[in-house]
């Protein structure tokens, strides 16, 4: 393969090229090419330049994130904002998931040169969230976004991740299954800066807005002392039918009033700049990672220490020590 | 703290004693502490004695992971089989996060000496699976049992780790929301070695069932080209009502089909090797993760290198690896 002209593709990115941020973003992506050059160049081409607000969505299969994501970016279209999708999620129509017909959904935004919608694999990664992106994050910064909406599935340590990445998390959640004493078990209500209890036209919509509300209260008292990093925020519980746009302002509204918040009580300041923490640590182990990757991957020592652990002669962590002596 | 006496819990372990298997659990999930000795030792205990079975249990929150759980306890134990628990899950009552009565249904086995229940936290590791669950697995070889039964939550990375550690992965889902179509879409369907649609009373449960037939069906088509490891596996679809223990005896069967299965077909052996392959390699990882760690903790380099990322003077890659060059 030709070696890719980055500087070429960062300018023509800068210029407002969905196919050179497109290819900018395979290549941040993919650590054996040229990431660090990617990185580093979409680093200093962006410079000062304002950042775009990150909004992560989240929740279990099926409370309509896909939906709900397309009716946003309608919203802030409207509004003027260039939005950019990075859809983390298998079951996403974004990321080629879709059984159904959400796919129809997305066409308007599709062939909107405004938005641009990237799908990323969530699997085969450290940790439930893709790996690199924070890096794409960073090039997405070169398409003068104003808004990154982050739209990930899963129950538990993929939440924590885009909580970590995103400056307003929404929790959707809809009436049922995945309810508020769910939601509350799985940790939901924890990392939400925004609730929404989507399908709200459904029976149970009420029970599970007002256990949410209940749960919210418990859970500020609880944390009153000081405990959480979170106190002085309260999450709005919003109630939406993304289907037909159904308070997808407030939704919307919501997210808004996050954002202010964060201005005026230096969260948001802190937040990024724990995000920029965690970014150089997970690209320092992804390197100690992959390096790791490649000693070991097709290593007859690995296949043979794996027999001594099976008969028993052997222990884990005798075979992973002298693994790593092997590859040195 | 005083050294701990790994021999002499290794022993007590064997001898059935439920309280040195936990502490000896404790020290291995702790890769700060003696993990290695104990890994080390309870390898060498165990040698070449029956290892028990492993059976994974997971599926979205409120599908009934958890009543499940203790109605196949409940089926086993009736059977004679000593039965082991790790619960791998914020939402299920073993680990505490129990906001309604489910711990009530596990009270009965919680004073079986015949049933060894562990909770593990699956956050801030790497990876959605507690990272040291395979050393935990070796160390409940010391108790004798003859099944393991790991219950895991989520949809995407945890399913995929979790189906790479058992022998048999039952995945369950319930009628509505999470049911047949986004099961596929949240790719349960390729880890599933047995598919239970649980809360079959409810309305609904029927066309679950045919959803999943006929994508089971049109799985099987697409991958009789040989591009699946599952060729010749064909997972049932079985209807339960835990609550009530109604099926619990057809899921059991159902994981006695499939390890009979795996016995025959070789598959067994194949999973076990790739198991100790996967276990090897992530201490390995472990150990330089864990490394890496150690030395970017609290690093004065880390606040500086994180402040000139910020303000763009910097990239995430290069300060990566300042912060490895810096911390050796």
């Amino acid at each position: 393969m030709s070696v890719p002209d980055v500087d070429g593709l960062v300018a023509a990115a800068r210029d407002g090229d969905a196919r050179a941020l497109a290819r900018l973003i395979s290549l941040v992506e993919d650590v054996d090419s040229c990431a660090a050059e990617v990185s580093a160049k979409a680093a200093r081409a962006c410079g000062g330049a304002q950042k775009p607000y990150v909004v992560g969505i989240t929740g279990a299969p099926g409370v309509g994130k896909s939906t709900t994501t397309a009716a946003l970016i309608a919203h802030w279209r409207a509004r003027g904002e260039r939005v950019a999708v990075l859809a983390v999620d298998p079951s996403s129509p974004f990321t080629g998931g879709a059984l159904l017909g959400d796919r129809v959904r997305m066409q308007a935004h599709a062939t909107d040169g405004g938005v641009f919608i990237r799908s990323m694999a969530a699997r085969g990664h450290l940790g439930g969230l893709a790996a690199p992106t924070p890096q794409v994050l960073r090039v997405l910064e070169l398409g003068g976004f104003g808004i990154v909406l982050v739209e990930t599935v899963g129950v538990g340590q993929v939440e924590i991740d885009i909580a970590a990445m995103a400056d307003t998390t929404v929790v959707l959640l809809a009436p049922g299954m995945g309810d508020g004493v769910q939601a509350a078990k799985a940790g939901l209500l924890e990392v939400a800066d925004v609730l929404v209890v989507n399908k709200a036209d459904r029976v149970g919509a009420d029970e599970t807005v007002r256990d949410l509300k209940r749960m919210l209260t418990t859970a500020q008292e609880t944390t009153a002392d000081g405990t959480s990093d979170a106190v002085g925020w309260r999450p709005d519980v919003v109630r939406a039918v993304a289907t037909s746009e159904g308070g997808v302002a407030e939704v919307a509204a919501a997210i808004d009033r996050h954002r202010d918040w964060l201005g005026t009580s230096g969260e948001g300041v802190r937040r990024r700049h724990a995000r920029v923490v965690a970014e150089i640590r997970a690209v320092a182990l992804g390197m100690l990672v992959a390096r790791a990757n490649l000693q070991v991957d097709g290593a007859p020592e690995l296949v043979e220490l794996a027999g001594l652990v099976e008969s028993g002669e052997l222990d884990a962590f005798s075979a992973a020590r002298q693994l790593l002596a092997a590859s040195g």
